[in-house]
């Protein structure tokens, strides 16, 4: 065709037409308060698309990804696994990568190289992102796309280790082969939220080994299909970065600052899980109720996760129960019995839907100043 | 009027009317199993209406227990309190229950003709229930209405015990004179939820006394208001009882056999609480996912109350954190992870919105047999 | 009970602790613009209570009246029919009207006084609002009630036309007794909406002898149950007067200047009906779409009706057919058609929700500039 | 890689854990009644995916098609538009459906086999379906596409004729070319909805050219961001086919036996559209309400289009205001004052949703028996 480049702008057109009425009502977008130090940067490095043995083009996650603002995702595929090759041959393993990063260029959206190293048990899946050239990774050997990954700088962590495909029990041990991955710092990281599974057998690994604990999506549909329609949000990395960037992100990763979070569930190091939830609740309103010793005080849940909290005071609640909830985003009163008028107390809550350790929640104070 | 009986008949038929569209959308009716040996009777017996400080005609009472599928309830009139005798000087304190027995002829609901003996601290206000004339229990002094009360076989609590109205700190204690009644088995239940507010220290009272668990609405204008707009339901008496007859709802009382309700949180006696929350959660379907040791279970909440578990089993879920909610009506799967196949095992979890003394949660054991 | 007055004041308390939690999340507030010259007054003026066999106390009638936002309401008692009279003997046929008039003092509601006229055919059944004093109303013949109102000055209209209780074929005809009360100057409105009925017939009897055309509710149990759970409002009278007081709300009534609205359903006289719907929809912006002739225009509709509209312009739309609704505090976007760039247009639209007149739908005319 | 097999057999597994647990809360499954004569097929027959410039690969658009219970799609690629060919070189054309044949296997799909043929104006747009083969309609000059698809018996319609990026005033005419399609046979189908869009010039030149009606979704992106999300169904075309097959739906689209639904729009010619709407609803019950001459009728209707419907009858409506809605899946009350008895009497409403013509509703009329 001759006039092909009007044909384009013709085609280009409807997009707007569609894009303008998006309104966005599927998808909540996703917020994390920072904590002291660290940017929260939101994540989704486990993903594939028509690349590997995904169902859509990378422009659809980059989409998915800015609907719940996400500030960093990942198109990982695997590099062995083609099942659309006949259609997309593909010899450049990179293409996913490229493609992502020139749809995101109009957004504020971080695009992390990445590309998944698929063997069965007992090497199993292994993702590595911050890879700089994913072709080389492609390799016969178990060992050589680790040692290529390395030599890259590459990021690099057990995917899905309870997956019952690959390990009939759901309960994942550490081979042999990954023990020498961790001890020649070629593995770093360890998915403890895959899909719609936690495994607390993956969280002991992490603690144990010290690697750095990782909640993805794996996605290979639609984020729609699997979580939006049903209320629910994708498995997600928080990351404390020291600034909005790929470089600060990696950084982090290495350092192990990181939170999975899977809408209510928070699993990670006491080191980073307590200051984030005490960062999520902010103290509004503090003041005794008229002619009462009883303390009201109101706190709002800044985070896009619903908190449920036990408490743990010596003081007992006026017209709430122990255990609550301040759902995502909403305020809450709480009615404290202090017995005594007192200028300041320690709210103390034990957060029950977060996790240091397997059937470990941490306990956050929070200091209460009344006026 | 000459023709005022035809024009009843006139007036009659708007309510017809109005009642053909009556989709009941806004409550949910409640449901609760029986357990071994009992009928389970949903009860709500502490409410006002015009004939005290209330703002509705008896039948508005009738028609909201009906919506939420209660068994019983008692319209409970402060004797002392008539805010309305310029306009209602009703001598005849059983008028309310008289009106509310009429309006209930037509339906299944049971009535139970009651009062509420009001007085300040250190008495406090008290309800008797299956009382025979609420007239006598008028009176100067704060002991003969529970003298009268008695002499008439009534069941007595003590109401709102923590209410900072009457206790600026929120910390029920058992007065003298309310020792003293106990002593003469003129009192016997205490209300450990009231309007919004469970009551940790009213409960330990009723342990410590062994008065029976009392839950109420003490509802004042509308439960549409108060509750069901905001999707709750009122606080209610779950009382066990031999069979669905008001004799056998008293006997149930003074034998302490209640469980007190208020949406997910349910307080009780172990000996009620757990065979309840047992009956409450059917399982449906057992099988080992193929070619694995995971062991899949479907479980049912045929309860009206949301209900939060945390796992208590040596073994952890597949796809599942180990806090879970089973919502009312609705169905789960958990995923266990056996390690071996075995041909049955106990499920166990604590349910986290259960109490049977202050802080403590009943663990419950389902026996599970694989096929 | 010596310590009267502290109980009260105990008593008093539990209100406020309810009050806190009153989200009103059940019944959205009512909201129309003003037309050029007017205030619009929201107003119900036919309701009962406990007084004469309505279900409530006064006080519900006054919040029912805040929750929708309403400027103004009667409650209009049968004089002749008083089913709870064992109970409240009652003889002052003001007592509703003021305990609503005291408990309307803390908020910006206006009370109107007013009485419901009570009569089998064929006199029926009529609202004397603006009343000064029930009690003379109360009479054995049918037409002194008219001549006491007349005294008293207050506005009377004719109650439910239609009811087919009283006329089975649910086809309202003037009496030569009602054509008597307009000639005197006795009878001044009727309800074309009562409750859930429409009655054009009573619109047609509305035009035909300058009648003010009125909507109420004639509530007898709980708003909530009849229209709020089910997603409605309950009839109103818009009434548009010289300023928000009861003077001017009389004044109006008198010139007939009214709407009634029950829910998307409006209707009223041609001069009144056209300016409020013009005013109900705000142009907000315009602009033709890049590189073509097509305008773009920005409708928000301020009202608290859906607003259904058919297009009558020679133009016809992208992107939208030509019959569509505006929701109720919503925007939408219309792409016309207009073939050649203009500078203006009228847009014209047949409100299809609204009648003038049986089956008769005004068309609004609204000028649009393009810059 | 050794052991792929094996890999893939794992590979597979995550899917059926995936789709345990799709409730598919999101989209409603689309239901329309038979009409006499025909089987009513849902139909989206213009949509895109990777294989041209749509977004998903071919399994997806299989998946939502199921979801929303349509009988038969067609994967509509550009021929000449190919914005992925980088990535998916694709010589032959026909791999779009021969990927959703493969996925369709499993299912009650019927899958079309068809190509877009793309140039601008004044050819425009065409869709050619029932094609044998889509590589030969690929061709530099603008008619030989549609003599070749006559050759293989294929059905063309033309697509978007309102498109603004091709006709600026959003106009359509048809040019000469088109009439010289229509002329030989090889043009007999218009779209008259396309996406967001109804046409009503696209409707006028569908009666005057005896074109068939057509509604498409010419999805890019995901049905569920564009439809589902907003509580909205893509537009589809309703087929009357003599059976569902493929050849039943190609016969009757070439007869013309069509009409183009968008949620609660519907437009098609007279003998298609009028039978439609009269199977929609059902005549549930009939009865004089007592004692009156009021005639109560439940409708109910089994479509998935909302039915808004205005009483064209000399009777008038008690208890409904003219213009009324019958929900989707709903039923609804009608009191019709039919002013004497009747035994039967004909129910005349007109489809205000509905077009058979630019700006003409059907009136349809159901014979209602009283028993």
């Amino acid at each position: 065709m001759k006039n092909i480049r009007f044909l384009i702008l013709l085609l280009s057109l409807p997009c707007l037409v569609i894009g303008q009425s998006h309104s966005h009502t599927g998808a909540q977008a996703l917020s994390y308060p920072d904590i002291e130090g660290y940017v929260t940067l939101k994540t989704d490095l486990h993903q594939h698309t028509v690349f590997s043995d995904g169902n859509v083009w990378p422009n659809i996650r980059v989409q998915e990804a800015l609907r719940e603002n996400l500030d960093a995702i990942s198109l990982t595929e695997h590099l062995e696994y083609q099942p659309h090759k006949e259609d997309i041959p593909h010899p450049d393993r990179n293409r996913s990568y490229q493609i992502a990063l020139e749809e995101a260029k109009a957004h504020d959206l971080l695009i992390v190289h990445g590309s998944e190293i698929t063997r069965s048990e007992p090497v199993g899946h292994s993702n590595a992102v911050f890879i700089t050239n994913a072709n080389p990774l492609l390799a016969e050997d178990a060992a050589s796309p680790f040692v290529e990954a390395k030599k890259q700088n590459a990021f690099v962590f057990w995917n899905h280790p309870a997956w019952y495909a690959q390990r009939p029990k759901g309960n994942p041990i550490l081979s042999d082969f990954q023990k020498e991955r961790i001890k020649n710092g070629e593995l770093h990281g360890i998915e403890v939220i895959n899909t719609f599974d936690y495994s607390e057998e993956s969280l002991q690994i992490a603690l144990d080994n010290n690697l750095t604990i990782m909640g993805t999506s794996d996605i290979h549909g639609l984020i729609d299909w699997d979580y939006t329609e049903k209320g629910m949000h994708r498995p997600i990395t928080l990351v404390f970065s020291k600034n909005r960037s790929l470089e600060g992100l990696r950084e982090a990763l290495f350092k192990g600052q990181t939170v999975a979070v899977y809408n209510d569930l928070l699993v990670g190091k006491e080191e980073y899980l307590r200051p984030l939830i005490k960062a999520s609740v902010v103290i509004k309103e503090v003041s005794y109720l008229p002619k009462t010793s009883i303390l009201k005080v109101t706190l709002e849940n800044i985070s896009s996760s619903d908190l449920l909290f036990e408490n743990n005071m010596p003081y007992s609640f006026y017209s709430k129960p122990p255990l609550f909830t301040i759902e995502a985003g909403k305020t809450l009163d709480l009615q404290i019995k202090t017995l005594d008028i007192k200028d300041k107390i320690n709210l103390e809550l034990k957060a029950m839907g977060a996790y240091t350790a397997p059937k470990v929640h941490p306990v956050i104070s929070w200091e209460i100043k009344v006026d």
